[in-house]
């Protein structure tokens, strides 16, 4: 955790904070916080800055807030995402919000099992959690925008190009002719399929939504790796 | 397992293996082989193909061999890299290979708690099988060189100069000014710090022993993000 991230429920005056429970702990023994040290904070969506320690104790840590700083930058781009199977989700979610994507779609796809959609890491909770996980990290405030599509067809024959008005569209496909670009020229929009890729009905209709393939080489990547490449490239 | 990798015990002839174990039950019951059907598969450190399934028991998986592709060129990139904590360890390391890393250096930093080192992660068969996991997943057969060193500053005086001779020298630091180049421009040397970064000293004698401070933007990534955003970006 490089930042403390508040939320508007642990403000107790404008700036003073109420912490307690995972952060109370990481901060406690992971940041060795005690009385008169600083840690650097934000709050959730806002502004960061620094925390000084006022009390620290075995139930909650109080903080006199100084936020003057404004997060980073977002990189431009949405994610839309082959939901990954449970095992790796909660590091995914945590790695794009890490690196900045600004929004990110978890979408069906035919080789998505039907059982990752009823996983317990799907609950809002804990997609939020891996969110602000990745945050508290990066030392941002602002979360990404999740959206969830448990549809492929009605999303990308109809949703998607309204989505690709003024942006780049790239599908991360190893059998694509195109190696990815080197820069986002813009706003994008970057697919990334499940374990096993798109099948060919689904590449073609995110071809035909307005998506170009692009490949990495002919290496097959695991989602988290891919994921993390194409960004640093494109980023 | 996108590439069956078989080792020179399991050949019973030129053009014929026997495997068991692991890669029987994946063979069996995620890839579905049954008696005739073909699979992808290639011989550690050499050429790769196709495998035809001509028997497949309760025990063992007999297979015909026609290798006759190479495995995909390396990237010309040695990773120095500080060890990480043991549960991030393995993906790591599978990470670096999947990705096409030819060397990885195992090293030890200020931040580096004495404790990873003693890590049952760090028994040579789990090192080596972590890298094989990542070959596995690339379609590779060529395991990258891992050498481990637990003295940072004997290495880094006497050893990594002459890795340097003609190659390019780079440390991800996130105080650098220097924005990470965007492709390989011959062999490089890049060095990855543990979780908390390196220490100012340790800055110092890397700079002193020739790498160039280069960053990737304000947010600060986990490690294996961080790696997996580096190398997207060089490769």
């Amino acid at each position: 955790m490089n930042l403390l991230i508040l939320e508007a429920g642990d403000l107790i005056a404008p700036d003073r904070a109420r912490v307690t429970g995972r952060r109370l702990v990481h901060a406690r023994e992971i940041l060795k916080a005690q009385g008169g040290s600083t840690l650097r904070a934000g709050l959730l969506d806002g502004a960061m800055g620094k925390a000084r320690v006022l009390t620290l104790g075995e139930d909650a840590l109080e903080l006199e807030l100084t936020f003057d700083e404004a997060p980073p930058a977002k990189l431009p781009l949405t994610l839309l995402l082959a939901l990954p199977r449970p095992k790796a989700l909660n590091r995914v979610l945590a790695s794009a919000s890490n690196m900045g994507v600004a929004r990110i779609i978890l979408l069906n796809a035919w080789k998505v099992e039907k059982a990752y959609w009823k996983s317990p890491r799907m609950e809002p909770g804990n997609l939020r959690e891996q969110l602000i996980l990745g945050l508290e990290q990066a030392r941002d405030t602002v979360l990404p925008d999740l959206q969830v599509e448990r549809l492929f067809k009605p999303f990308v024959e109809d949703r998607l190009p309204a989505l690709l008005h003024g942006a780049e569209g790239l599908v991360a496909d190893p059998s694509g002719v195109e190696a990815c670009p080197r820069k986002l020229s813009g706003p994008t929009v970057l697919a990334v399929g499940p374990e096993g890729g798109w099948i060919p009905a689904e590449l073609v209709s995110l071809r035909l939504a307005g998506l170009r393939s692009v490949h990495l080489g002919p290496r097959i990547l695991r989602t988290e790796t891919a994921l993390a490449a194409l960004i640093g490239r494109l980023g």
